[in-house]
């Protein structure tokens, strides 16, 4: 089990229970995606080393990677000043993360569709 | 004003009609912060080229560095698989992003207070 320095009772979670979590690459630093975890699926988190979300859309516990194959190892997980976002350091053990393939659920930004803007 | 290349009324907003936006250092890759946006915030966003978010606390638009002097240059904008998340590429114009006068909200790992777990 990994070293916890910080109860997950002591954050903030929003009126469904929940707080985002922001999943980082921990080699690449690229942003892979985020998803939501209640106090529960944290504790989970810490427990197994891997990602465990819930799902909004589905209502119910998520261990990323129990369907798919592609578990998510989180490395670290920090939390914001106010204690109400999570930040995991990770490393996808399968293809990605995204239910797309895709490594990231951010596509690159030579991808058209998923780009808003680039300023100078 | 920068190119756009997605339409903000693409996107899904939240019943209170807000969308999250993960904040990362241009330069660094580091996560910053994480903030939500209104449709009409992320208008003015890209058209600004600066960070105009939707405080919840205190439910109103919110120009970040218009009380601080800490304005949030926007280098990118890009959403996700599912068009319900922002990934900003940013450069913080002033000391830092956070409230606290750090360059992050999220600490560095070797900040006990904010670290929760470290796995092997």
């Amino acid at each position: 089990m990994p070293e916890a320095t910080v109860d997950p009772s002591a954050l903030s979670y929003d009126e469904q229970g929940l707080i985002p979590a922001v999943l980082q690459d921990a080699v690449s630093g690229k942003v892979l995606m985020l998803a939501y975890m209640s106090e529960k699926t944290l504790r989970l988190t810490i427990e197994l080393g891997q990602a465990v979300f819930w799902s909004r859309s589905r209502q119910e516990q998520w261990h990323k990677g129990a369907t798919s194959g592609d578990y998510v190892r989180v490395l670290e997980v920090r939390t914001d000043c106010d204690g109400d976002v999570l930040l995991l350091q990770v490393e996808p053990l399968g293809s990605g993360v995204c239910h797309t393939g895709a490594r990231s659920c951010f596509l690159e930004a030579d991808n058209e569709t998923f780009r808003i803007i680039r300023t100078r």
